[in-house]
């Protein structure tokens, strides 16, 4: 499982405080937390609040990249405040994110081509999100193809059947789980990525509804998520998962020691 | 979600001990306990150390009727100990189990139809325990075919693909998976069920085995288990993958309810 940790977003007040306050103290240490709880990447985003967003990012990436060697998802919807970050990167990035539009599409793979990035791509269009899930699918291998010829290989494209929030939305988590499991199926598939606390926006009981969510799309063939890494539960549940799933190296040794 | 409460069971010590003292009052707070938990059935099982396990049975069956009116699950691997305990239940009962054994599963769907029953059967048979999803699929098959002969509805017969300790065989997560996923694309699905405790045998960290493998099966399908409805996070859990499903009555309530 490749966990990207969400923590350090300036679209969180507490968060955006540090980023105006040019806090690297507390920001180094969001960064080592995470990837001291095992974060393969650390997601960096300074949210919509800046006049100059790319000279913040640039600033952001330099003081995180101080403290810890974790690799990057850099997180945006302006690719110029994506560049500006990967330009002074010094592990590969994953871009956070494109979706299926076509001028965006061909722009940021462009960039992530350029830059031996991997990126992630939302299943959604200029038409906007697919009510059903045949609707993502048929992204996806839009996507897929467009990918493909750019000379992008699966395994740098992350695919996001795009999780709303359960409250908000309630069919959801059939249209997900099912857009899930299509695309694993794929011959050659890509990663499969969520961004986990969407699915419990705005709902009591954020952790339950994360982690449960999270172990069934796991059983669905998810391979990838953003989200809170300093979740014990979360990880917990997460790394059983694997186990269950055949997929954990030390399934053996786990299965030996958790007590509970 | 039908939830089987496997509590009342001759094979736990304690409960052979309650059995032997014919102790009422104990095994009927165990049956109380279990209804209230939100059991649809409550198993009961005498265990295999008897002389005379109808004349038990029937006691038990008796004893837990005194207490609750929740249907009950009969366990044994004796045709006549099951037969002893139908024969003094009041609500229709579920046969637990036959396998695909061609005499055994005769002779059980006979009794089942007789006493329009329910029924688990293992997807095992002559040869044994298949050690892949296929084999088991291909006996779910038979078994389905066998009972369509004997007038049996679907919703009457739930298929277990039987989950081996993780412990013992770590591939068993992949393949029951698999085989559920398998048996719930049936045109006609029959329930699907899992001894859900089977997983966990033997291994540190029980109960988070339980709900971790509970959720992604029932991302695969199983809408049935047998388990321990007294385990409050196993509840939980299953309450909220059954949000996520879309299948829970009060989604709605449950979303705003739960404070974590």
């Amino acid at each position: 499982m490749i966990f990207i940790g969400e923590r350090i977003s300036g679209s969180q007040p507490q968060v955006y405080q540090l980023l105006l306050e040019k806090n690297k103290e507390e920001i180094q240490k969001l960064a080592r937390k995470q990837a001291e709880a095992g974060a393969a990447y650390i997601d960096l985003s300074v949210g919509t609040a800046w006049l100059r967003p790319a000279e913040t990012m640039v600033w952001l990436v330099k003081t995180v990249q101080e403290a810890v060697n974790t690799p990057l998802a850099l997180e945006s919807r302006r690719i110029d405040v994506i560049e500006a970050g990967i330009q002074v990167c010094k592990n590969p990035v994953l871009i956070n994110s494109t979706t299926g539009e076509k001028n965006k599409l061909a722009s940021f793979m462009d960039l992530a081509v350029k830059h031996q990035s991997s990126i992630i791509a939302l299943t959604m269009d200029e038409q906007g999100i697919p009510p059903h899930a045949v609707g993502r699918v048929a992204i996806a291998k839009r996507i897929m193809e467009f990918a493909d010829g750019y000379g992008l290989p699966r395994d740098r494209l992350f695919i996001d059947p795009v999780l709303l929030p359960l409250k908000f939305s309630q069919s959801q988590g059939p249209v997900v789980l099912e857009a899930i499991r299509e695309i694993a199926g794929e011959r050659v598939p890509p990663h499969i990525i969520v961004g986990l606390s969407n699915s419990s926006q705005g709902a009591k009981g954020r952790r339950l509804i994360n982690r449960t969510f999270l172990t069934m799309a796991m059983a669905c063939g998810l391979d990838a998520v953003i989200g809170d890494v300093l979740d014990a539960d979360l990880m917990e549940a997460a790394t059983m998962a694997e186990v269950v799933l055949e997929r954990h190296p030390h399934a053996d040794r786990i299965l030996r020691r958790i007590k509970k």
